[in-house]
């Protein structure tokens, strides 16, 4: 083996108490970094080791005498009470209620100007001097509340607890620590104060080589119950980047007056479910330019200092968007994420603009995996083999792992597993680095969000599962490995140019009605549609999956129904006697044995005449394909992600774009093997994503073929 | 037997050439009326039977040469072309396409005026100078059409066949027979002609007793496609009532101008899924009052003549609405309607202003049942045992049967079994007639309609099953058999009247979202909200049913998730964790066994904390109670029609009106049996609604009870 496949590109964690363990771990694996976490320490004997040394670096806390010192510049963000109402008299409605009173704190000035008590009933801001507050008590009060009428407070809470020291103070029950609080650098006093603390930390710590900022300065939305249980959790929120002072900058920027209700948004608080607005929007924008500003102060002293600065994405990364314009100007030398799967891989492989790139696989190396009886291998192996398929697209160029290394070293086969893991990737690196892999297709997934949401267009909190978008997030991570330029676009971008529809073959849309996923009233606007409608027409391709375009208008629910050969039946339309049941072989399902599994089920999905139905459930269509001017369509109910169900997305893509003449190239018979061609290197690779050994025929770019037994997890290189 | 229980009560259908065989099951099952139907004969020869005689009359039709001679008084209807659209150039658009050409024909007359280009795309009228009709193509020409809008005509069609003769003669095979032309009876020649046409068939048919309309004047909606397979059909709807005669006294009625979208409705024609338009409502009033002018015309020739006026309840019985005011003024005898479940009973049943109501039960005497292999006395069964429950608390005054009497001998068994219905129907009306049977409660079904869809709320064609609502559906028939004070009300009765509320125990709201069964963006009428809150507030019961008070809006999905403490994820509220998930035990499932059916599956139902879960299936809540106030809410996820569901809705409406003490009073331990008490008849009744023998303990009013077995389908009287 080479120097370059024993070595480098591996981030390894460490503690006090365990240098001897570090050094071993750190040449078994390969590593080349070492770094230490929130509730560990930097042994300060592995200085001189033969690694670049990281250091986590919190902006935002970890500093509790200023923050006291300076209660008017501790962070702050929006909450809204639950819904209150009276039968008769007055409404009293207790702000804390629902929420932990250690981490959060009512921050009563100015609340005339910064607090919304709104009559849910009406939608009406009830005046100011129709409500008061009591410091004492807690309580707002609405002397002359309309009866049974709901009524809801949206005020402002100083986080007097940081959300992410909190969840790891809870999930690993830390005893006898000091709760760290939070404060605002993008305030005077803690800006000046704040750069000048980084300049002296960079001073203390000489030996460290990469400042890991954990993150910049806005905590995405983690808010904790009475009982210090997560009660709510947004991954991209905003609504806890807020303050007064920021707030005032925001109105004199946009120029229009600014209510509470652009952040609280009925209680939903923006999630990207939601159709966004134009004052949302504005705000995020004012957010990542004002953002982007202040972290290049950093970057800038960090690179004074002869240091890397590297961003954690995840915890306080609010305002960076990494895939947004102004990214690029904080002049980052690395980010390093979280990956959960392909989707997650590749929010962090896709960024632009920075020297490198660097995936925190899972396991966490946390008392909840790392315990007796838990199976820390199996864990890693599923995280490497789900991620490996997205690396093949658009490489990551390092790998860490986090958490207690002394947890990890008491499972030796664990410390194998990843020894094996971290040669891969460096094999995989060398054979894939600085190419662009072939792609069959131009594919984008079009929403609300567009870029801005790449990737992670269907996540609630970073990777988790949820129920009630599996069957819609399963596209998404099937694209994450798939052999496609996939981009990720707006409604907004097609208004802006619909010619710039004309470089893509296949538009994907996938989610639920009326969300930020498939667009609601955006399918109502005539540009949309006449745009979308003439790119099929002319030859394109169109998959929508769940509920596409579906918003209740003239006729349709679908608003595409038209294009698609398929509608939703509402109740609306049961009058209209439906004849298209038949189901069809087709190219698409090829591939599928049996039952497919369209994940939760869609109900009332039936077919238009002369729509080609593939399948359909007790008379609800679950794919079906359709013709509409030289361009094709397929609906998919759902597809959660298998690699049976990748094979359906792959074919289907084919077929939209008319392409199924290109199946038997860079090809696997087998579904669970995928073939990846590096055509400017000179080098393909056919993996089996499976746990077990796999048959298979390969089919090359030219069209030839051999036949071919893998191990289980094997990937097995060739040159072209 | 005493006479009154053997003999009465009863209709049979009769045809030339069987006129022993009539006058045999006449006596049989006691009959004392005799019928013709559509493709039969009355054989003079029973003139002097024992039995009055009906005679079918239908005012619309069997007159061809009347309808021939008078093309301009055909019957009219509005149609909508399917959603066409253009890449570029005009737009063709030809009306008659997916329509059966020897049904209808395009009446081109003053078109500017009657019909209506629509831009689906922007939902704009397209200007009458920019498109153009040919009659020799049948095609729409758009001129100037837009590239990739979608564009629809609305146009009016004479009904050249009448679709229930059509209906008839393709179903059951007709040959070389006269296609049935319609004539449109509000129009003045037409109008002329057949008063003085019912006269001459009243003075030509002198032992004819009883006029049985088949109906008046409009056929509710029913269309054809060009394979003469059914099309479109609502049983309750209005687009087949129109001609430019009747809308423009429709138009200098209200006062303001008609647009043919008032009908068309997007193509969904107004039917009872949607909330319905203040014009659309209009136009049903209008309709009732000239529909009843002209009735009560007929009916008073007829009782000239010495004749009853029976009229069925169905075909052309649009514009008569017997459950709203104008009905009454018609002066009827008579009402007769098919008989499929306990709700089509109870249409016939509830309504007033009649001297008798009788219901035709089923199976219709037609091939599609009596035919070798056939098995019509299990339809029979069925059917009565069904319907049983609802006579029980409401009956009707006759019952009989249609179709070919001759298909029916061939089947002595079924011959046997009607005989003894007709006993069993005779025994129990003569115990509960004139009485109301005993009600525990008083439970109010709220939605868009009201009293107007009286147990037919959730009825498309009739008593056709539909999976997309018969969980729905479930409801109300579970309420046509159970011993409660029934109505319907509308939103609008509760905006009139807030108060009206004082006299119900139970509100129910079941069906869709956004539909007109649970009412849309009604529940955003602060004054239905506060009177509901309210009402529940102050100690009344509140259940919903499948996506009740739905309509997005202000941080709600469910408009009373507070006061059901139950909303829809949707994706908006995915950020909020959810820990309300453990079931508990509940008196309303107390009588449920194992796996409860709530037919389709509503997903995303969630509770709300302090909720009580009674039922979840992979966390999707399928029934809840909560608390409010004084009162009490449940909510069900869907509940089909069986006697285990309707027991548990009995319980759901003790529950919710805080009467579980009333549970051992006039109850059957064993929820295949009912108990219905007629307390001012001293009788009360057990009743094995199943077809095996059953085991149950009774309990009295007192709260006394005694052990009980019942054979199969068993009714047992007893004297209280």
């Amino acid at each position: 083996m080479s120097d370059e496949l024993k070595k480098g590109r591996v981030t390894i964690p460490t503690d006090v108490g365990i240098v001897p363990e570090t050094l071993e771990i750190l040449k078994r694996w390969g590593a080349d970094a070492i770094r230490d976490c929130d509730g560990t320490d930097f042994p300060k004997e592995l200085a001189e080791a033969d690694a670049k040394i990281y250091s986590t670096y919190y902006t935002t806390r970890k500093d509790n005498a200023w923050a006291k010192a300076n209660p008017d510049e501790v962070q702050q963000m929006y909450i809204m009470t639950p819904f209150c109402s009276t039968d008769k008299g007055p409404l009293e409605i207790k702000l804390m209620k629902g929420l932990y009173p250690d981490m959060l704190k009512v921050n009563p000035k100015d609340r005339e100007r910064w607090w919304e008590v709104i009559d849910r009933t009406t939608g009406e801001v009830v005046p100011v001097s129709d409500w008061s507050y009591s410091e004492d008590t807690g309580l707002v009060t609405i002397q002359e509340a309309r009866p049974f009428h709901e009524y809801t407070v949206s005020f402002l809470a100083f986080i007097i607890w940081d959300p992410v020291h909190m969840y790891n103070a809870v999930t690993n029950g830390w005893k006898d620590f000091e709760k760290q609080c939070t404060f605002d650098v993008r305030q005077p006093k803690t800006h000046r104060y704040s750069m000048e603390r980084l300049r002296k930390f960079c001073a203390e710590h000489p030996y460290v080589n990469v400042i890991r900022y954990t993150t910049f300065f806005h905590q995405f939305t983690l808010v904790f119950d009475e009982l210090a249980r997560e009660k709510y959790v947004d991954w991209y929120g905003y609504s806890a980047s807020v303050s007064p002072y920021i707030l005032d900058q925001f109105e004199k920027e946009v120029g229009y007056r600014f209510r509470p209700e652009f952040i609280i948004d009925q209680g939903y608080h923006n999630n990207q479910y939601r159709i966004p607005t134009k004052e949302y929007r504005d705000f995020q924008a004012f957010q990542r330019r004002e953002v982007a500003k202040l972290a290049k102060e950093m970057v800038d002293i960090t690179h004074e200092c002869g240091k890397e600065a590297m961003m954690f994405l995840g915890d306080h990364w609010i305002g960076t968007e990494p895939f947004m314009p102004e990214f690029k100007t904080i002049g980052l030398d690395a980010v390093v994420g979280s990956v959960g799967n392909g989707m997650t891989l590749r929010l962090i492989s896709d960024i632009e603009g920075v020297k490198y790139t660097e995936g925190r696989f899972l396991p966490y190396f946390f008392p909840d995996t790392f315990h007796e009886g838990g199976d820390p291998v199996k864990e890693a192996k599923v995280n490497w083999v789900t991620a490996r398929r997205a690396i093949l697209r658009k490489p990551i160029d390092r790998i860490g792992y986090g958490g207690y290394l002394k947890l990890a070293l008491k499972f030796p086969e664990f410390i194998d597993y990843v020894e094996s893991v971290c040669n891969e990737f460096r094999e995989l690196y060398r054979n894939i680095k600085g190419t662009t892999p072939y792609c069959f297709k131009r594919v984008a997934v079009l929403n609300c969000w567009g870029k801005m949401r790449s990737w992670g267009c269907h996540m609630v909190h970073h990777a988790l599962y949820q129920k009630q978008n599996y069957s819609y997030a399963g596209v998404i991570e099937a694209l994450s490995g798939a052999p496609f330029d996939v981009s990720f676009i707006s409604f907004d971008d097609i208004r802006k140019d619909p010619k710039m529809l004309e470089n893509i073959d296949v538009i994907i849309n996938v989610g639920g009605a009326d969300t930020a996923h498939t667009g609601g009233e955006n399918w109502r606007d005539p540009v949309i549609v006449e745009a979308v409608r003439k790119f099929i027409f002319e030859g394109g391709g169109f998959i929508g999956v769940g509920e596409p375009t579906a918003h209740q208008a003239q006729g349709h629910f679908f608003q595409l129904a038209g294009v698609m050969g398929v509608e939703k039946e509402t109740g609306f339309t049961f009058n209209y006697d439906k004849y298209n049941w038949d189901e069809h072989e087709h190219f698409i399902t090829a591939d599928s044995e049996g039952d497919i599994d369209f994940g939760e089920s869609v109900h009332g999905i039936y077919a238009l005449p002369g729509a080609t139905v593939i399948r359909q459930k007790d008379k609800e269509v679950q794919l079906a394909a359709n013709d509409y001017g030289n361009g094709r369509s397929v609906y998919i109910s759902g597809l959660p992600y298998s690699f049976e169900n990748n094979r359906l997305l792959y074919r289907a893509i084919l077929w939209a774009s008319s392409s199924e003449d290109l199946l038997h190239t860079w090809f696997s018979t087998n579904y669970n093997v995928e073939v990846h061609a590096f055509v400017k290197n000179g080098k393909y690779c056919v993996v089996n994503n499976t746990y077990e050994p796999q048959k298979t025929t390969v089919f090359r770019g030219d069209g030839s073929s051999f036949d071919l037994d893998l191990d289980s997890n094997e990937i097995r290189w060739y040159n072209i």
